[in-house]
């Protein structure tokens, strides 16, 4: 990285009282502390939450977790829950996304936390809306991903569903929320009143499937799978060499320009083939897709999917190579400009994404993920006065 | 709906001059509008932004620029230029995602409107950061989902890489910088100052892929397609009556809880299978897989996907059934909470889903996007106070 990085710190002072767990929770409370909040993470002092436990080890917490502190509390103990509902009137804002009814049940519900601090943004995920036939039931992103539409438009055509690799269900979801969170505390500087917000991850999937809808309402029917980008030949991936597992490149033709055809065929050497009538309109291509295909793909599997991606979109057409994270993170410009670093947490190292809008130019600095409870003694002392024999004698009592 | 849509209000004061097109930046100025900024669309007086012309019908317009306002303007003019310019001393936001290279073309790159008004917050969105090889590369969603790996990571083992059907590239985009615009917004109630944002197509998509950053640091090797949840068995989708092209149901056991299998056995009238040193640890079903996967698939194919997903949910096991476009649309409890609500634009309808996270239980009321130039004459005299005879003057010298 160039050594220039630079919080935002858009929300420095903001406090935020973090219950949440695997991975919807933890990436929305992750931005906000990449905009400089202070987040606290709340976990219990018998291996942490659920996401630090039961893994083989920590780079799924890490990757989650970055820039934010680490206090144990023992909720199920009376003093911790005292302790809790007294850092509740210190914060600006509660997350949390336990199972449907579980906060609740931990006696720090919406009108618990709420009562003791109506200036607090009291958030939550579930898996399903309230008012959903399924309200109660455990959710995780790929059941999100199935419920909510996203596996039904994606696959092959004629395939079963295929579950999209990216998190939607839970980044996807993290990030709705802390938007809705942020612009909440925008509104607070003028009311001075808190807000309740609740995101539900089937319904968050549905947002970033909306292309669905806008297909269903032209066809009138269930948007189908399709892996090209839309009604038009050429578009689609095709092989490159050496015919890897990744080893293919995008390429995108637009009906909105009959100049993406012509361009290519004089990329490729098949000038002949200009006003061919068997190619030359958009629905020709359509009608004639498979031999359309096997004309660009004899020329891409003579090259790789780099030489591909350059020789195409330097001819005018939007192409890409099908990158996978090894690629990704042996292209040097992304350490250069801090969208990749690497972290270290106990013994453990990891290269892993940072957020990636820039600010000004410049990169945002990376602490990585806590140690399971870290920074138990100064965020008591800091938000609740106590001092450190006292955090100590809690400790041994095993409340904290 | 239920009647009692309230808008969240969060931003309402708050003025966008917005010059987005398509979808990554118009789904982030949508975010701001739910919020209740006011969102002013740019357009050309022939025919509007891109995303509006060279398709079908609107509807893919209408999904992206709900809640906005529309006035045309023609930037080529030296007015209309001026005019812009007046805006943007007026506005807090400003948003573009031109090609590269083109805003600043048009005279309204940072360096201007920063000059111009030093409090306003700058927000850009391209295909590829800055210093990337690929910085001068035209994008669309599909080629960034290529290029930020969320493809690698998307298909059947074995298979080619498969497009997600969700718009991370877009809409996943459009959210990262929504959220860093509000965090801006912020943070100038202290600093007055602005900021200048630029989010990149390629590095959101990683983002939302960061998944692939954990199994590649745990295994050494980029990570791979695999579209069940992990390494787990069973794990996956399964084929549900009547075997239509979505009837499956996604179901996860889990390594941390051991109950999950013994509970599908049960479900299933397999108790015989209980104990059974085959299948009975993880390690031993991840090495049958196939048989495991058939004993279950042996149950789901005698049921319907939704009383699959009842029954084995019901047992404790997390399911889900895959649902598409069709399906979702026809559920009422999505327009009884507002999730989906139907919106008029001219002559064309359309069911489409509205913001999802809910503030205080209320789902926001929905204004359909705007028709081309409606709001001109309004804007502008709101804005710069403009008399409604000189705004129709402009009109007539092909300005506005």
């Amino acid at each position: 990285m160039d050594g220039n990085a630079v919080s935002p710190n858009c929300l420095s002072g903001i406090r935020v009282l973090d219950l949440t767990q695997f991975e919807a929770g933890t990436s929305c409370t992750e931005a906000l502390a990449w905009m400089g909040a202070e987040v606290v993470k709340v976990e219990n002092p018998k291996g942490g939450e659920a996401g630090r436990i039961g893994m083989p080890d920590p780079y799924y917490f890490m990757a989650y977790n970055a820039n934010k502190k680490s206090i144990t509390v023992n909720l199920k103990s009376e003093r911790g829950l005292a302790l809790v509902k007294d850092m509740a009137k210190q914060a600006d804002v509660f997350t949390e996304n336990f199972a449907p009814g579980a906060v609740e049940r931990l006696g720090l519900g919406y009108d618990v936390v709420g009562a003791l601090n109506p200036r607090i943004i009291y958030a939550q995920v579930k898996g399903f809306g309230e008012g959903s036939p399924y309200e109660k039931g455990l959710c995780f992103d790929p059941i999100a991903q199935a419920c909510g539409g996203a596996m039904s438009i994606t696959g092959e055509p004629g395939g079963r569903p295929v579950k999209p690799g990216p998190t939607i269900g839970d980044t996807g979801t993290g990030m709705l929320l802390a938007f809705s969170i942020v612009s909440a505390l925008y509104q607070r500087v003028q009311t001075g009143k808190g807000r309740r917000l609740q995101a539900a991850m089937q319904d968050s999937v549905m947002h970033y499937s909306r292309g669905m809808f806008i297909s269903q309402a032209r066809h009138r029917t269930a948007a189908p799978r399709r892996p090209a980008a839309g009604n038009n030949a050429p578009s689609g991936i095709y092989p490159c060499k050496p015919q890897g597992p990744n080893d293919y490149v995008y390429l995108l033709t637009s009906r909105a320009n009959p100049e993406h055809w012509p361009r290519l065929l004089k990329l490729m050497g098949r000038e002949d083939l200009i006003g061919d009538p068997r190619y030359d309109t958009a629905a020709a291509r359509v009608e004639h897709e498979a031999e359309v295909d096997e004309i660009i793909a004899s020329w891409t599997r003579q090259r790789t999917k780099e030489e591909a991606m350059a020789q195409i979109s330097g001819a005018g057409v939007p192409a890409g190579a099908v990158f996978d994270s090894m690629e990704l993170t042996n292209e040097p410009s992304f350490a250069r400009r801090g969208i990749l670093q690497t972290v270290t947490h106990g013994e453990w190292q990891m290269t892993m994404p940072t957020w990636p809008v820039r600010f000004d130019g410049a990169p945002p600095p990376v602490n990585p993920a806590p140690i399971l409870g870290q920074d138990t003694a100064e965020v008591f002392s800091e938000w609740l006065g106590l001092e450190a024999a006292e955090v100590e004698a809690l400790r041994k009592q095993g409340v904290v």
